[in-house]
């Protein structure tokens, strides 16, 4: 199994705070060890930074943890590997261009029997079940949709209805974003905090470190972090449901019928 | 205008010394200060650092001068805008996926009057024209070849055929690589360096800096440097020829009737 973390704003804000506690995750306060990565938005832009090595070791991280990337949508993976070696291709996100964005995806679980063949527009690198899964996903909204993104309503409509097929063969958390959208599904745990003001200071569960938001930020910021278990020990996480599937913007969840 | 800075090698090798001097060239030693970019393959996996600040003051930059990644195939630029605005999306190498594979392009010219519309399978995400013409070489590529990579020859004779079509619009030097191949086209200035046993001690251009290779390497590496101009002074470049395509494989450059 592998570790989530996703932000989204109304303002491109740094996730050196959430990041610092959950990149121990990988390998000092939890065992996930086997890579990770974290991919950036900034506008249609993205940037992704990745390792085979532990979060806890690997210089990458460190430069992460230490340079503040602004952005309003942001998908953080650490790694303990199910399927699929610990080699680069491995290492979550993933990334595919559809109707000319930048797509982001990273998973956490373990899809069972899982072996599709019929990949047409998106083929897998490596060899994970996940990325296996990440093609397709977009494989099908391509499909859908041919030449353009649709709708935001229609687009969460098919895509719960490929989220549903795939969650069938097992655990599918997941967070997926193309800089305007970001998807956040839980099939057996993933919770969210949206901080918003009146700001307050919040203390890591993983490592001895406090900071009080109401000194970085303006009243109308609104940031939503999502994570597989909360990262603060003194604000309240909302669980999502096990097969709830929410749409984030501007810092808030949404769900659509 | 931009530069261009390739490696290919018979063994992972870091590629810090030249991107060294090339850097330099992002601001101080010359003008191309408009963003920057590197990948790097490790196997089928590929990394990319990407800015859009100058290279010489770039966090990023200086992350990457310092950290020694090793790979077989790597592809920089430093960009000098002619068309696209300064942003991340804008910056080069660009990636896409063919054929279960990344493929990464970095280009340095200007194609005037170049308005491609018909984008299939692969769409710009920026509004270059760099990156609407790797857009097009991977449709085109797709096109031809739907399910899986030729054999090299009949790839390098595609290839061929579609630069030359594209040529026809302006300068385009680029460098193109799938972690398995790498492809060097010259249309108007694009040298290189073959540096095999009996290795000797190369002194930088752009900074008074000397490494002395016979002290890194066993006597069976061979490592070829493709840069827009030769990045030292002590050495011999060979230029490629205005509208050849070399291949570059273990460090050797080859070319197909």
């Amino acid at each position: 199994m592998c570790q989530l973390l996703g932000m989204n704003c109304n303002v491109p804000t740094d996730i050196c705070f959430s990041f610092e506690g959950f990149a121990k995750r990988g390998g000092k306060t939890d065992d996930h060890r086997d890579g990770w990565g974290i991919a950036f938005f900034e506008g249609k832009g993205c940037r992704i930074f990745l390792d085979a090595k532990p979060s806890i070791f690997s210089p990458v991280a460190d430069f992460v943890r230490h340079y503040p990337i602004h952005s309003t949508h942001v998908i953080a993976h650490i790694r303990k590997a199910t399927q699929g070696e610990v080699i680069l291709e491995n290492c979550h996100p993933f990334r595919r261009e559809l109707w000319g964005r930048y797509w982001v995806f990273a998973h956490n679980g373990d899809l069972k029997d899982f072996h599709p063949k019929d990949f047409n527009f998106y083929q897998p690198v490596g060899n994970t079940d996940s990325e296996k899964a990440f093609c397709l996903i977009l494989e099908r909204l391509r499909e859908c949709f041919p030449q353009n993104k649709p709708p935001k309503e229609k687009l969460y409509s098919i895509l719960g209805e490929i989220t549903q097929t795939l969650a069938e063969k097992g655990t599918f958390n997941y967070l997926l974003s193309d800089g305007e959208h970001f998807f956040a599904h839980c099939s057996t745990k993933l919770s969210y905090i949206v901080r918003q003001a009146p700001f307050a200071a919040a203390h890591l569960i993983d490592q001895d470190m406090t900071v009080d938001f109401s000194e970085l930020t303006t009243p109308s910021d609104r940031v939503a972090v999502i994570a597989t278990t909360p990262l603060t020990d003194n604000e309240v996480w909302t669980p999502i449901l096990p097969g709830e599937l929410l749409v984030f913007q501007d810092g808030l969840p949404h769900k659509f019928p």
